[in-house]
């Protein structure tokens, strides 16, 4: 047995998320990774992930790995993966990895992009990896609140914490900027809770349409209080970028 | 009665092309914009199209026309009609015309772009809108290739000419150019016979790939036979970007 490490993009459009349900019917990328491994030799295999993604949330650096007893290289394993996985799913790279390596634990940073399409009317190629707001938004005011989540700070208010559950979290980066017709949102940290990037740009919605100052932002990271925060942004919208080591 | 124009943009991967088909269930872009019409009170209208998209085809610069008994604005009307067409239909803008605008006839070019995601693993999140093509293609033959398109040829070798049709078009505008990981090939012409965008990129594609030369090209075009040029390209990569009137 060895252990591999890859790196898997996919359109989460048609899957209830990354991580195998109960209802083994319902469609996840865990489950077709698996699948596919099954179908390369490799039955019972059980995949990990740096992460879930939630139901319709895309990845393009989605990390995993898993032992298997390959016996060729692992260019062979990546492209038998790719050959075998459905269309919405890509394994971008395949390594050896250390025989401990956990996607999950090991982690140092995830990093996440929302895609917001800022235009007066939808765009019908846009609409599976980016979210419609018709009305203009203020970038400006977005990122200045996005820089107030930067440093270690607890995130109750954008989460949805099990009770005991530690929500202080680390953001290493927040930025938001236009490539217009686009407006980007993209956030670094250790990790995050549950919900926490979409519960964050709902809120930022509410800044860039004018709804909530900077300061009213500021109060509500410190409320901790997640009633306070804006709705969940979409999951179409966010995409599951990057995951460092 | 008040004509109408309109620029409208389509996600073509469920629909069976633009034209409404005798087999009245089949899913059309004509079709949708008509029952969205019948829905805003205007049964029964016909609607008309710069020119068919095949089935899988995409658009972002269609354009349409109708007449209609519409007492709002032609903003009123985009609104409901976005308000009512599926999300992978969207209406740009809308416009009194001339009651004898037609915008098949009056047209006075077309431009489409066919998108190929040129890198060695396929892209799930690119897979709806481009061609996906593993191998290196040389852009420069390929927009050398191209340019040999440029003015008044006989181009059955690219199309299906039905008998006794005439096939000779105008090439306003032939480009290929690299964005990577994306290849463009833009052709804007005064008509396009049918499958000859497509036609004629799988035959740049034999070109990039180095299995067909500058001299061969040309060739194929002199020759006016279908069978000497490449494979129909895939629809998916294909879009409707712009008529001119």
């Amino acid at each position: 047995m060895t252990r591999y490490r890859a790196t898997v993009a996919y359109d989460g459009t048609g899957y209830h998320g990354f991580q195998r349900q109960a209802a083994e019917h319902e469609p996840t990328i865990q489950g077709e990774v698996e699948r596919a491994l099954a179908k390369l030799g490799q039955p019972g295999i059980t995949v990990t992930g740096s992460g879930r993604t939630d139901a319709g949330v895309h990845a393009t650096g989605q990390v995993i790995a898993f032992n298997a007893d390959w016996r060729h290289g692992v260019d062979d394993l990546q492209r038998a993966l790719n050959a075998t996985l459905p269309a919405d799913i890509a394994v971008l790279d395949v390594h050896e990895a250390a025989p401990d390596f956990h996607p999950r634990y090991d982690a140092v940073s995830r990093e996440y992009v929302y895609t917001i399409y800022n235009a007066p009317v939808r765009h019908p190629l846009e609409r599976r990896y980016a979210l419609h707001v018709a009305e203009p938004l203020d970038v400006t005011s977005m990122n200045a609140a996005a820089a107030v989540l930067v440093g270690e700070h607890d995130l109750a208010a954008f989460g949805n914490p099990t009770v005991g559950q530690v929500t202080v979290r680390r953001i290493l980066r927040a930025h938001v900027w236009a490539e217009p017709p686009f407006i980007r949102v993209e956030l670094e940290g250790n990790s995050f809770l549950y919900r926490m990037v979409r519960s964050i740009v709902g809120t930022l919605l509410a800044v860039g349409r004018g709804r909530m100052t900077l300061d009213e932002f500021r109060a509500v990271l410190e409320s901790r209080d997640r009633s306070r925060a804006g709705p969940v942004a979409p999951a179409h919208g966010l995409c599951l970028t990057r995951v460092r080591y």
